[in-house]
């Protein structure tokens, strides 16, 4: 668990740092490289962070985007899962290597002169991009920086890796659990184009616990499902996302049920760091659904809640404007459960009930308890620059409170929690001038 | 057809006028009033607009909106579906009356009240309201302001109705058909909570060719949802969309399907006018699928790309972005059609091909011609306030020009044409302090 509130950036490193110790068995290294893209005039810089086990593993798990156009890494990552052992990660930002031409040869290539530095066989690394899709790879600059990014691998800190792998994110996110005298650590990049199944996301999950590969890996695609896939930002799904477990196998396991509620609770908290740190992220919306007919459709509606725009851009004014999020409910529902009873459902927010028995309970007392919930909730108000340009006025996250959602439907026991965000002017700068 | 440009606010509203003439045996009329709503402390204003025929009608025709939370106005619009006939429609734009405590209640006594005023029965009147979801409806205040609403019906036309319906829209809609001596004449409010099934989208047609509603319901359905059905501004889909046709009968129908196609004309122009007009809108996107497996999975392939954040943010900064078309693309076959062989899917751009056999197409020429593309679509470019407050810079449609996506999948014959937008930080502007 974070602390309630960090008071500025130094103080978010630092707590960062204290959560950063690999677990034995791993090393990371990163390095930095220029290159002129084929495809754009302008030179870019690229970072290479390379994770190393001591000794290649058995237990590797991971899972990857449905987006029918995946990346290079994530076809060649498919394959991986079939190698009996896996050495390394290699990860690039700047450029995801998503329908380049010779895109998977092309990530093929640099894996191998990874394994061959390294000492492993080309099947023992995982490759894993993200940026801009359609470039391709600057393969001959990377290949030249290979041989830096091993020099630098060392024991000790995830956090030059957690800084690595970063985009637009705004700071390094890593969450950690420590079990029995070993560690599970996490560190995860996002930002925009987040919807799970998975995201822009990329996430690793290091761990020393010995869990063997048939246990670990259907209990990283439920875990996954009930914290990565239960988040989203803009609704965009990612030709790249990718979450990547190894475990060196240092230590033995206690229990299989601790190791899963404690690998639950890191991905929680860093799916939620995801959030908190989306692109032009001002208000964490969390939304409760229960009494759903099952899980799946009590997520389904949370997710269509999160991904509504016009609520999205209510929570970003801190105006409770319940209308649309009961607008947001009764479209999804419409069209999953049309002629459903709904006589039963009920909505809150921050605690106080707004709609029930088919009407809104509406005052300007609960009014006024509403927008405070929500400017509790808010990080920073917008402020443009003198273009008109809206940048994020944080580099760290400066509270954990979120807007509260809660949707009882009446129809049944399906549970979910999901987290989303609000739409703010910061996204729109973010995204409508991205690449230039 | 409206012509390609308008030079002025001026212009567009004189060729509206020429567009606007009632079709035989309607009237039309409008009035104002204040009120202070019970659930804000401020005064507001509302416009009343009563559509009336010179003699009640059976053949007439609607289709509403598919949230699962239908207005009052909706609900009670689906009874009239059953009434014998149809004299008059009453809208009110300001309070959407929207599971309001009381709503149909209300909806009834206010029809109750116009028809005792036309010489009609309660039945014969269907109500229509658009504005704040919530709110309950200034019943007194409308009734005192009834007489005056039709005291003011005149021949001659629409346009004094299509500037009554409007909420948030920045001029008025209106599109016509002249067919062998009679006439189809739409009026159309649009501009945010736009998806379709349908949007905070009021539209009502007017006719005085016969066709008998055994003919204009399955009709009607068909064409809205070839046109009204195949735009999207935000994908949300309001509680109130209604779409109404009325024929007055004066004219006989020269032929069915010449009906159908001057309808269809009528509803898909008016359709794109609204998209044009949406909250923010600074580019029309129209995606034109084919070779989906069924025209269904066309539309759902249009609907999706056209609603992606990150690619509306690209078109709003003129920014090609391929990657990210092809991302939303991935997205939604990713889950409707996985596994699917998607070796022959291309995609254009402006007539450009973009994306073909897997891989991008792209080089610096085809980025300069994506660019114009994208620039000669733009209606105008964002400018914020001393405030950072981003209102819209223009009154009126500047031209006709869409930004033009085609997508060839290759698995069928599948084919329809979806229009959308982009996302602007005038939508945001618009919609995170839309009520205070």
């Amino acid at each position: 668990m974070s602390p309630a509130y960090f008071a500025s950036a130094a103080e978010h490193r630092a707590w960062l740092a204290t959560q950063a110790a690999l677990p034995k068995g791993f090393r990371t290294g990163v390095t930095r490289l220029n290159f002129t893209p084929a495809e754009a005039p302008k030179p870019a810089a690229m970072t290479l962070t390379l994770i190393a086990l001591d000794k290649p593993t058995r237990d590797f798990a991971a899972v990857f985007t449905k987006n029918a156009f995946p990346g290079a890494p994530v076809i060649v990552g498919r394959y991986r899962l079939s190698s009996a052992t896996l050495g390394a990660i290699l990860v690039n930002n700047k450029v995801s290597n998503v329908c380049a031409p010779g895109g998977v040869e092309t990530a093929e290539r640099i894996c191998s002169e990874t394994a061959r530095l390294l000492g492993l066989a080309p099947e023992q690394v995982l490759p894993s991009s993200t940026g801009v899709i359609g470039w391709r790879l600057p393969a001959a600059e990377m290949i030249a920086a290979l041989p830096r990014a091993v020099e630098s691998l060392e024991t000790g800190t995830a956090l030059t890796a957690a800084e690595g792998i970063v985009t637009t994110d705004l700071y390094p996110k890593i969450r950690r659990a420590d079990l029995r005298g070993g560690s599970i650590v996490a560190v995860g990049k996002g930002a925009g184009m987040i919807e799970p199944n998975l995201a822009t996301m990329l996430v690793y999950v290091l761990t020393d616990i010995a869990v063997p590969r048939e246990v670990l890996r259907p209990m990283l695609t439920r875990v996954a499902g009930e914290t990565f896939n239960s988040i989203s930002i803009d609704s965009d799904t990612s030709t790249s996302d990718t979450v990547a477990l190894l475990s060196s196998g240092h230590v033995p396991c206690p229990n299989e049920a601790e190791f899963e509620a404690a690998l639950t609770q890191v991905c929680r908290e860093l799916a939620e760091d995801i959030v908190r740190n989306g692109e032009g992220v001002h208000h964490v919306v969390r939304v409760k659904v229960s009494g759903a007919p099952a899980p799946a459709a009590a997520r389904a509606l949370g997710k269509a809640v999160v991904n509504a725009p016009l609520f999205k851009c209510a929570v970003a004014g801190n105006d409770p404007n319940v209308g649309r999020l009961v607008q947001a409910i009764g479209k999804h529902l419409g069209v999953v459960a049309p002629g459903a009873d709904l006589s039963r459902l009920r909505v809150s927010m921050g605690g106080v009930e707004i709609f029930a028995d088919g009407v809104f309970l509406l005052n300007p007392a609960t009014e006024e308890k509403l927008v405070a919930h929500l400017r509790r909730a808010e990080m920073y108000s917008s402020a443009p620059d003198a273009d008109g340009f809206y940048a994020p006025r944080i580099s760290y996250p400066p509270h954990r409170h979120v807007v509260d959602v809660g949707i009882a439907v009446g129809l049944g026991a399906g549970e979910a929690t999901v987290f989303g965000s609000d739409l703010t002017h910061e996204y729109i700068s973010e995204n409508a001038d991205y690449r230039s």
